[in-house]
């Protein structure tokens, strides 16, 4: 039983009043700047603020100047007139001088979202100018403004321009009405729909502003096992009252769409989507859903999959079905992002392949308003997958990125885990599709195949936990998801310092050393989790903890021993042209270098390859001592991260610090838990002894196989 | 829709960083004192502050005596001598100022928790020492000690000796283990089981200190539907880790047991308690328990009643299980909750009888470390109900009262109910089971009955919402809880004061009205709900909302009309000697009075007697009449509240006027909601018109009867 020390407890009890560090404020502290020259230089740099124009945005703009400068440099003042060394926000419509400095064709470039802060001179005087086409756009600009000031860089003489390079920036909840959160793990749902839409709770702005903060523009409010309720009139006015709540901040409402609701909540016979009576409906309730939320931005859909109702019910093609809904939308100027995650045990194929071969042969039959949005990789958010097979497949359709950033399987919200690297090795790949330089971020912006229309995804871990994401260093995620949606071409390392230098401290003593942590925890988890391209080794349903002995279960491909394969010779799934040949499903240059077992880079190895547990790998090691010496090592670095962080005491706030020792503490185990299930496990295949120097587990195999956590969080308790 | 003012969206949002009314703070704000002779009056009599001795819940003293008087008055320092006008706090085994001064009898006339706060002198220097015999008194003498100072009392000439009536203070948390509430309306459970035991969220310990402030010893953390698995090792774990952060606060650790947990948890073939292994198995339980907490309460069980398991599977009664359990507890001075909660839809006698039927040939079976507990109604927590005849019919066995604060039947946690009048009306009422003067709060405080073991016990209405009860003034009733708990002879009235002026301000013109709103608004609530007497007739399963017109239910005791039996010739429950007598288990006055349809007090007419609808009551008007204008009245009463709130904008913070503004919206609505089903449903069977001046519905019955709504909160979603 862990004992707290009493130090702490007197600390961060007693519900602190002033500047508490529970995470809420996320990345958005605004306290003072106690560097004193960094100060000092702001304030010569600003002698004042102006936010010139009148709307709800600008309104939050004048806002969040004001608590922004007052926060970070004190008493910074509204001005009336520009003097020098002021701060001007607005567009060239709502500010004259603005107007006058005649930046049109600047801004034009810089499209409906991007933004220009320039330092500049009016009528003789130095003038910082942020500015945009629309009022987002000064909205976005402020924060980019106030985040320079955060993380204590220059602006005494800026010129950036900024637009986002994807379209639709988007947050996927996957929430149920009855608040619990499907792979949730930071409380419930934020949305009180018994309390809505006459209670609006405080939270549902900060959330809208956390978004525009990074540029997030839009939200699905429900989960993708969709409940046809929602599109009641009865829910449609709660999901009216949030809307209007997330308008002034740039962020649009979705919702998902059952597509069997014309049975349920129409009380059709059938759900058709050639049926013109189901066409009707759903034109129908379009627009009353229009009606109520003018900007509604559109449906996001899972059909046929994992028992979700779709046009397949009806022998009818993906196209079929999202074609219609693309169709009731499209006067409004909605979209319809329709999920390719799909696979069907009955499909004796596999499961890697389905996907691509139930949509590639559908490019060019979506309506110009449908986006498919595609997980990063063929089976499930996998701590490492090999990027989805359909980037660079589909040219004709606009392909959305869908992202997990809820760490289902990766932790839940006990584990430090920067995805943003996960994010960046997919994006950053390339498909090779019209030959080199065919990266997946490309596909997804839409530049390779020149769409218009571009979108993606972030499966969000946000819930109602007081930090908002459970884990302090979750956050970065969402951080971290916002800034790569308005420029994949970020780093992951540069994004990490952005939210450590505004979330904690500009102070390199804890920003190094923190970064490093951050910038080497993926590799670490899936170095204890699944190392050399493992995958889908988890625990049953709730997906907590390993459980790779998983078989004989009502779906194979549910089970774990359908994805590792192991047998007494080796390990791995036989991707290759030699086993089921997902890898034909990539480009020529890259099956050959998947397919090879060669050229396959280990960190894919036994995800498109079975390779023997006495076969050598590059290191000089079998493949059963490089098994073992990944899952050792992966754990020994928690220790070592541990280690490091407790070396930090004292460089942040107690509150904070505390959380993450703690929770550090059970990563660990947990790390200690993996490694020695699996190593066990894959034992009893590869007879071959734990290396030497490696910790023998304290316990059996067995006692791993009948652990039990009916109540895990993130899904239905399993009873 | 509703439009939420921008000014207010500017006003509440951006994640303010001090001082947030987020109502987390609940009523142990300690903001500085804005009344400038006041705090000059408290700053000449104390001058600083001692805490002497060592121990956890004495640096809980410091702390809190600490962050009082910084936060009231600025800074008060600690001293490390005595000087004249300092507060000194600290027993006698650990100052030897306090032992000097010889107040050992006084304190042990306060008992094991009663403190004594006195204005002295020592060495001729005038002194303020908050003592008592243990440290956990000083805890709750220096709560009181500051709570004169947020109220500003005058403190120049103080004499306090106050010790708690009631032994065990307790709260029930009907918490599931998947974090849901059963009837919970403030969120969800704040306990992350998930996380425990290595994860402390430090809301656990802002928890434990709120419920010290108002003197609440005990916590019982699981839902009375229990769960075996919370006895398993995994769990009694993390139980402990609370237990841990709760002991300092003098706040026990309790658990429901499910009765059938020998079988579940312990795969034995039965649990009969008279079978030795069972009740082995129970010691070796509970020996298990006591090993990881040390001082753990013992267990609250619900048997026998709806559903869950008890003695009765095995034939036995109530007290064989409640004794076997007992005795398991006993070596370790635990106690055993049983409730009366009891009533079976095969029973054929009418409900509000079976609980006593069930218990009173039971009087004096049980073990003297038992204690029944017992709701303060016959039915379940309505709105208004007669006192339990079980108080007063058990003389040789200590009943617990069992309060809801929870808002199961008075309108979750969006309507504004002070329920403290509630539970005065049932203290104060009298069973005359020892002649005159043997009021309910005499059987629970023990007094009536010379029983030394005695408790209170309170459905919470707490969770994980940000102000922790989800409507700010619920917060009110987890107060008034706690200061009946300790001392039921203290008036709603002036608990309202004390809370409003702690939570709010001290101004008069706000806590004079809003004392008043406070004050009327159970009785507004019981009049636009269940009016006469009325009772049950709230919405299947989640219990949202009017539903009167429930009937043809697999339990006939479930259904609304089994309740107020209205028909042609009129409406009410004859619980009268010509009918199901349940009067007769009342003592003979009372019986006598709630008997007579003449002497019955009309608040409880319908509960006894079925009265016709033209038959006069004493306004003149007939039953029909005065069941309409109650309910008009209430509604009426509810748009009064409104004006008036709206009145005291700006005299308060801004965020929490506006939520309870939003608030306020939604319960007259609801109160409108109830009145016209209500009365349209009644009408039905009266066959008279509304009378003239009441505005007619503008709905239909059918309307009311449509209305669905699967997921309100607190319960299971209804499909």
């Amino acid at each position: 039983m862990k004992k707290l020390p009493l130090l702490f407890i007197l600390l961060v009890s007693f519900m602190p009043a002033v500047h508490s560090e529970d995470g809420y404020r996320l990345w958005l502290r605004y306290d003072r700047i106690n560097d004193k020259s960094v100060a000092a230089t702001y304030k010569k740099n600003i002698s004042g603020w102006m936010v010139q124009g009148n709307s709800p945005t600008l309104s939050l703009v004048k806002k969040e100047i004001h608590s922004g400068l007052t926060g970070l440099l004190g008493n910074i003042p509204e001005v009336k007139a520009v003097k020098a060394s002021v701060i001007l926000a607005g567009t060239p419509q709502s500010s004259e001088i603005i107007r006058n400095l005649n930046l049109d064709t600047r801004l034009q470039k810089l499209g409906r979202e991007g933004f220009l802060i320039l330092t500049t001179t009016y009528q003789g005087k130095k003038l910082t100018i942020i500015t945009a086409q629309e009022d987002v756009g000064v909205l976005y600009g402020t924060f980019h403004f106030l985040k320079l000031l955060q993380t204590h860089q220059p602006i005494n003489k800026l010129d950036i321009e900024s637009s986002p390079r994807i379209n639709l920036r988007v947050l996927n909840h996957w929430d149920n009405l009855d608040r619990t959160v499907e792979r949730g793990y930071a409380g419930f749902s934020l949305w009180d729909w018994h309390k809505l839409p006459d209670y609006i709770d405080p939270r549902y702005h900060d959330y809208a502003r956390a978004n525009a903060s990074i540029g997030i523009n839009g939200t699905v409010v429900t989960n993708v096992n969709a409940n046809a309720r929602i599109l009641s009139p009865y829910y449609l006015e709660k999901v009216a009252a949030l809307a209007d709540v997330f308008r002034p901040y740039g962020v649009k409402i979705y919702l998902t769409a059952r597509f069997s609701a014309p049975i349920e909540a129409g009380g059709l016979k059938t759900a058709d989507p050639l049926d013109p009576t189901v066409q009707q409906w759903w034109k129908d309730k379009v627009k009353e859903i229009y009606s109520l939320i003018p900007d509604f931005g559109g449906f996001l859909v899972k059909a046929n999959s994992e028992g979700q109702p779709g046009p397949q019910n009806y022998d009818r093609h993906h196209a079929d079905g999202a074609n219609m809904l693309a169709d009731a939308v499209a006067p409004f100027n909605g979209v319809v992002m329709w999920r390719a995650f799909v696979y069907d045990e009955n499909v004796p194929d596999d499961r890697a392949k389905q996907a691509y071969n139930e949509f590639k042969p559908l490019d060019g039959t979506f309506r110009k308003n449908i986006l498919i949005q595609v997980k990063n990789g063929a089976i499930d958010f996998q701590p490492r997958e090999p990027f989805h097979p359909m980037f660079g497949a589909m040219p004709q359709t606009p392909l959305m990125m869908e992202f997990q950033l809820t760490q289902e399987y990766t932790g839940f919200s006990t584990h430090l885990v920067y995805l943003a690297n996960q994010f960046k090795e997919c994006l950053d790949d390339d498909t090779y599709a019209k030959g080199k330089g065919s990266t997946v971020a490309n596909v997804i912006d839409g530049s390779l195949d020149n769409h218009q229309l571009s979108g993606i995804a972030g499966v969000a871990n946000i819930g109602t936990d007081r930090n908002w994401t459970g884990h302090p260093f979750a956050q970065a995620n969402w951080y971290a998801f916002g800034r790569l949606a308005w420029d994949h071409q970020l780093s992951a390392q540069s994004i990490a310092e952005e939210w450590l230098r505004m979330t904690f401290t500009n102070a390199p003593d804890f920003v190094n050393p923190v970064k490093e942590i951050m910038d080497n925890s993926w590799e670490t988890t899936v170095s204890y989790m699944t190392p050399l391209g493992l995958h889908h080794i988890m625990g049953w349903s709730h997906h907590f903890g390993p459980a790779p002995w998983i078989k004989d279960r009502h779906r194979a491909d549910w089970t774990s021993v359908y994805y590792h394969q192991a047998n007494k010779d080796g390990i791995g799934f036989n991707r290759s042209a030699t086993g089921s040949n997902a890898v034909a499903q990539y480009a020529g240059p890259v099956a050959e270098v998947f397919g090879s077992r060669e050229q396959c880079p280990e960190k894919f190895l036994l995800w498109f390859h079975h390779v023997g547990w006495s076969e050598k790998l590059k290191s000089g090691r079998t493949l059963w001592e490089e098994l073992c010496h990944q899952y050792y090592a992966g754990a020994d670095a928690m220790k070592a991260v541990q280690q490091k962080w407790n070396t930090l005491e004292g460089k942040i706030d107690r509150e904070r610090f505390e959380q993450v020792k703690m929770l550090l503490d059970i990563q660990y185990k947990e790390a200690i838990w993996w490694r020695n299930a699996c190593v066990l496990y894959f034992q009893t295949f590869s007879g071959m002894e734990i290396p030497a120097g490696m910790e023998k587990p304290d316990k059996a195999l067995q006692y791993y196989m009948n652990l039990e956590f009916p109540y895990a969080p993130g899904i239905r308790p399993q009873w």
